[in-house]
């Protein structure tokens, strides 16, 4: 039977703490209908989550044959692109997802951690196009991030380049889940954003704002609201200040932040600019990298997990 | 006339903030009798520094050809390798150094900031050799650094990449003459580790020891002097603090420790990896990079310069 490759596809999945998300991606960017499933939970058999993925895969292909799948999982994943190393919210416990997920589809597949699957994305169609050296940082519930250096990703000797979010701004500072203290995301995150916006309004029960999410403290800020704009102004600077010890030691030529708190755009970057302006190395006999929101979206992950599975088909 | 390639030479120049180093390397390293002569000073005219270049590089030579030359410079280098931008301890600001030297010489000139210098010659002859990403530090006055990945130097954007030693690792912490507050090198340096003997040492004169240099408390601590092995210890422990961060975002197969301190080899070694290993992100889902001490000597400079000089003949 001859193959037609005009209706084969390649789909993308982004594999998250809560859902998981799929779509077809074509070799020019554009996204088919989005497909979202329930992540099954953490404590399920590997096998169960192998099945949901199948599933938002498949319903992603609506009937087309599959060329290529690229996975973007939240966790690690070792250098040679093979295994889920350690995901803390994924049931995969050191699991040869790749070599798996091959044999039940018969088609390549790329396996990548989340964040750099943002990346290449950001570096193939968004704020980072066509740049020799971009990082990406996501400020989310915690922070993420990717590194791409001579034009190409860097997923570090152990897959564990990028991982901003654990690096130390306070010694002995806020204790963090990891078990270190004082790590940066602990004062640039959107839980970071809702202790703030408690922290500076000594008027209110924290109980009742101490929920606060992200887009309603947003809202407030746009408002006007002078705490909602205090809070972001906090965590603006923390993420200016722990953007510039990343350019002391990289000097990208631009910065994309990313992640659900970067919804707020300038109100999270302006303090955030100013912030690393004050602190930049050399400051007076260089200019500032760009410092841009990405632009893929949500479907970020799920977009640049394709797009590595479109050059594994051309590798192949 | 005939050029025999067999009595050309290609010669290293490292300059540094007190003097001149240089020395003819051959293709596999071996390098030829030191020549230094004095660096003239910062304010003395451009001109002037360059004849010094010119004598030490022509002594080096010693009546034979040049093929090439490799210039280490003691500041920052643009991303285009042409300009020497910033030098606070040179007399070049923001000087055609490539071009000039070119003009002079008429041979093709390799110019590098001398960190990423120290890196090549580490990569190319020394302790971090068929590496692919390796992460240099340099523990002297202050902190310098360099970073490959990919198997290739990174420069930077502004040529500024590898600025560990001002990367913030306490908020208003220390004053740094950069400017800032709490930089690495203020905790981490020759100059901290007499400053953490003296403040482990109240039963002494601080006058008495506050200029005990590096090699002095190093021959101390190895002697047993309780005071000095704690100035070791905390300063170790710095270092071991800030290379956690690198490693954070890098995840760096190698990192290679160069600079005066380094020669107290395990003494600084030791604390800095129980630290480091401490504080890894993912730390039981990985191995630590190697922690190893840079091994091509004072002379890498000059080395690694010459080295990229090499290379410019075989690309030319």
């Amino acid at each position: 039977m001859r193959r037609d490759r005009e209706s084969e596809v390649v789909v993308g999945v982004d594999v998250g703490g809560t859902k998981i998300l799929a779509a077809t991606v074509a070799n020019d960017g554009a996204l088919g209908p989005r497909v979202e499933v329930p992540m099954p939970g953490r404590d399920v058999p590997e096998r169960a989550l192998e099945d949901a993925l199948d599933r938002a895969v498949h319903d992603a292909a609506d009937g087309r044959r599959l060329r290529a799948v690229g996975v973007s999982a939240a966790g690690f994943v070792d250098a040679s692109g093979q295994r889920v190393v350690f995901a803390p919210h994924l049931p995969w416990r050191d699991a040869p997802v790749r070599a798996r997920l091959e044999d039940r589809w018969q088609v390549p597949v790329a396996l990548e951690n989340d964040a750099t699957c943002a990346l290449v994305s950001e570096h193939q169609w968004g704020a980072a196009r066509g740049r020799d050296s971009v990082l990406l940082v996501t400020v989310g519930t915690g922070i993420g991030g990717g590194l791409l250096v001579h034009g190409r990703p860097v997923r570090g000797s152990s897959g564990m380049a990028g991982e901003y979010g654990h690096m130390t701004v306070v010694p002995r500072g806020r204790a963090c889940e990891c078990g270190g203290a004082g790590c940066w995301e602990q004062y640039c995150s959107g839980r970071a954003l809702a202790r703030a916006a408690v922290d500076d309004r000594s008027d209110v029960d924290p109980r009742e704002v101490g929920h606060g999410s992200g887009p309603t403290i947003t809202a407030a800020a746009r408002a006007g609201d002078p705490a909602a704009r205090a809070a972001f102004a906090t965590v603006g600077g923390w993420l200016g200040a722990g953007l510039a010890n990343l350019v002391a030691a990289i000097d990208p030529e631009i910065v994309v932040i990313g992640g659900g708190v970067s919804r707020a755009g300038e109100l999270l970057l302006a303090p955030a600019r100013a912030e690393l302006a004050r602190r930049l190395v050399g400051g007076t006999h260089r200019t500032p990298p760009e410092l841009v929101i990405a632009t893929t979206g949500v479907e970020a992950g799920l977009r640049g997990a394709a797009c590595l599975a479109h050059r594994v088909c051309l590798d192949a």
